[in-house]
């Protein structure tokens, strides 16, 4: 692979024109294609093993730690799970062609707003293999072409679902094209493909906060994606504390290497000696280390102070921030200035103070008596989601198939001009 | 103004600042200040008046040519124009804080999706010093704080513009910051903008080809532009001829400079003979120059023939491509071959050919039996808009006040946790 650019340019090039035609395909055929491709991984799940397993060896090889081995790894049941999901966006509702709202004007024309697809997308991701299938199930509903590019360390898992998924489509007339996986390990090729401004529409990188800068750093297209995810609970002065201790325990403990996961606890300095104490115990006997500022310290003695560094990290792990404030306005002042605007909860009873929050938080998700864990496409019923955004425009929060849309205005007239 | 890196970064930090304020300000105080504003520019025109003839002299001694002096010049007309847009913006809905869908999960959680500011909007243009109070205006409106840079030519314009529109806002509780213009001629300073990811949210490019594509090579930050509308009208076998000439004629000749102005008729061969002669003539008599493909040329020889290269470009003038094509297919084709997915319409009677035209042809407004000059957010009745993006993300079409928002996800429970 000796000219990188040439072959970048071709493969977006022609991932462009598939796109341009799947963009025409009605829904019974996209929906065929879905299924076919879910049959075609469960038929041939072993050779996905046996191709899974050269990654695996190599990975060994390289160093790779266990967790991250554990990420790359593909036995029958993750791949059912593969399988599963391509069934599950076959059966979503086709946004394509959905108008979204209708309207006359006074010189008699009806304006509408229709779905339409937002034409390639590109995906960068790391080394969980699973992602080839998810992110392709959820761009070939939508309309969409993909251009695929995953961690070089699962580059053989990849292409043999690539090749797979890319044949299903052409079986039922979907140009095969329509799923591209850059299938180099060059590093060149990632920042070629983020420089395709002409043919790529829009990128989305799943991955660490590293992957995610560079890629943001790098783009000439459009970047939708989220750095991290620094959640906080506020637990008010009139907030029900069974109802707290329950939601802090479930968005801490259930999943904490998620990033709606919650890094921080912050408490009014009114329920802090009633609540804080139990609070901490259970989520000790959970295996949770607990960072205090000093008036949690002086409320319980026997835990670490944080500092000032702790409080905007992310640590996906059973460690977690608590801070005794004076009011809302402090915790939310803390919230703006340590938060990454992904998900935030208040837990009261107070219908004003809950009003007050939703609206003057800015966060993809603000909940009110509900755990941070939640903020998520399955959760909020968008079906599967291809990520959780966190930019400003185009879509924030779980983006599911519609957010996977552009719409244009369609006007019907019957000789309308402008005056 | 030596460091125009430490300059630029601390005024987008003190606007962003000055935004963060303003997204939480009601809609009663965000239309004082606007009605504020258009009074102050009302009250002080003669000084804006003298500010501006400054930029007249100085644009005169650097050669600029009449039509730049006519786009830069100010009157009291053109700030009476200027003065009316505020008071229209001021009368319109505030789309902060609107639900725009809500709906109940299976847990009992509510799940709604509210619209917020975006944040701060940073605006690029060329020599219209209206666009500062247009501009200032929608964001103040929607809650966003905006950074602003003018073409040099107008510098002494949108200081004074810039500082009244400013100060109307204090008055009125908003912090002045909230419009912030970049008063430096320093062309550094538009790269520096472009590279204010932790600060500026959003930028819109509004000006010529050149300036646009310099900001989307240069941007960090997520941009919404269209570089040009090179825009069709395909006039089918089915078509009323009467409407047809009409429709045609007004999206050519009503105003040519404008973006969504016809550059291309394209005419079935079955109606050629019969349509392009009376329609030729009435554009000549126009003063309208006719470039025609060779089967045009055939019918009325007195015509230039276009070249490859005329059919993709945007004249802003008095000048009009005309093809002749076999069917439909041929016209949707030359659409996507060299148009701009900017304004495409098609003139028929037949039901079939209406809607596949409205679903096939992928550009920001496709119009049945309609002028391409109706684009626009007053026409389609979105209010006052900031300009028409063909980005494939955010907003396609006209972008009014809605499109100047995004949206979070608001969930109200009564103790719901992740499962």
């Amino acid at each position: 692979m000796k000219d990188i650019k040439g072959y970048i340019r071709d493969a977006a090039r022609e991932a462009k024109t598939a796109a341009r035609s799947l963009a025409k395909i009605s829904t019974t055929v996209k929906d065929r294609a879905l299924i076919r491709m879910a049959e075609t991984l469960e038929k041939r799940a072993d050779e996905i093993i046996l191709e899974n397993k050269k990654d695996l060896e190599q990975g060994k090889g390289s160093g790779l730690n266990s967790a991250m081995l554990e990420r790359l790894s593909l036995d029958k049941k993750k791949i059912g799970e593969m399988v599963k999901g391509l069934r599950e966006v076959s059966a979503l509702p086709d946004p394509v062609g959905e108008i979204t709202k209708t309207w006359k004007r006074p010189n008699g024309m009806v304006v509408s707003k229709m779905r339409a697809p937002i034409g390639l997308i590109g995906i960068i991701y790391e080394s969980r293999p699973n992602v080839t299938a998810d992110a392709a199930a959820l761009c070939i509903k939508s309309g969409n072409g993909v251009i695929l590019r995953g961690g070089s360390e699962a580059i053989n898992s990849n292409i043999i679902i690539a090749r797979l998924l890319s044949g299903a489509c052409e079986q039922e007339g979907i140009p095969g094209r329509a799923i591209t996986l850059i299938d180099t390990i060059d590093r060149e090729a990632v920042l070629e493909l983020l420089r395709q401004e002409d043919y790529v529409d829009l990128v989305i990188p799943r991955g660490g906060e590293g992957l995610i800068r560079m890629v943001v750093e790098n783009a000439k297209v459009p970047v939708i994606k989220h750095y991290k995810g620094v959640c906080h609970t506020y637990v008010d002065i009139d907030a029900d504390l069974d109802k707290a201790e329950n939601i802090c325990f479930n968005a801490k403990v259930q999943r904490p290497a998620t990033c709606n996961a919650m890094e921080t606890l912050l408490v009014h300095q009114g329920v802090a000696k009633r609540f804080l104490p139990r609070m901490i115990k259970r989520l000790r006997e959970a295996g949770c280390e607990v960072r205090g500022c000093k008036k949690t310290v002086a409320i319980t003695p026997d835990i670490k102070e944080a500092h000032e560094e702790d409080w905007g990290r992310e640590y996906l792990d059973l460690i977690l921030n608590i801070k005794v404030v004076s009011d809302m306005d402090e915790a939310m002042s803390h919230i703006s200035g340590y938060g990454s605007e992904h998900s935030d909860s208040i837990i009261t009873e107070s219908y004003t103070k809950a009003h007050r929050f939703l609206r003057e938080v800015d966060s993809s998700a603000v909940f009110v008596n509900a755990s941070t864990r939640l903020n998520d496409g399955y959760e909020f019923g968008l079906g599967a989601e291809i990520g959780i955004s966190t930019t400003r425009i185009h879509a924030r929060g779980p983006m599911g198939l519609e957010e996977l849309t552009t719409t244009k205005f369609i006007i019907m007239g019957d000789g309308q001009i402008r005056e």
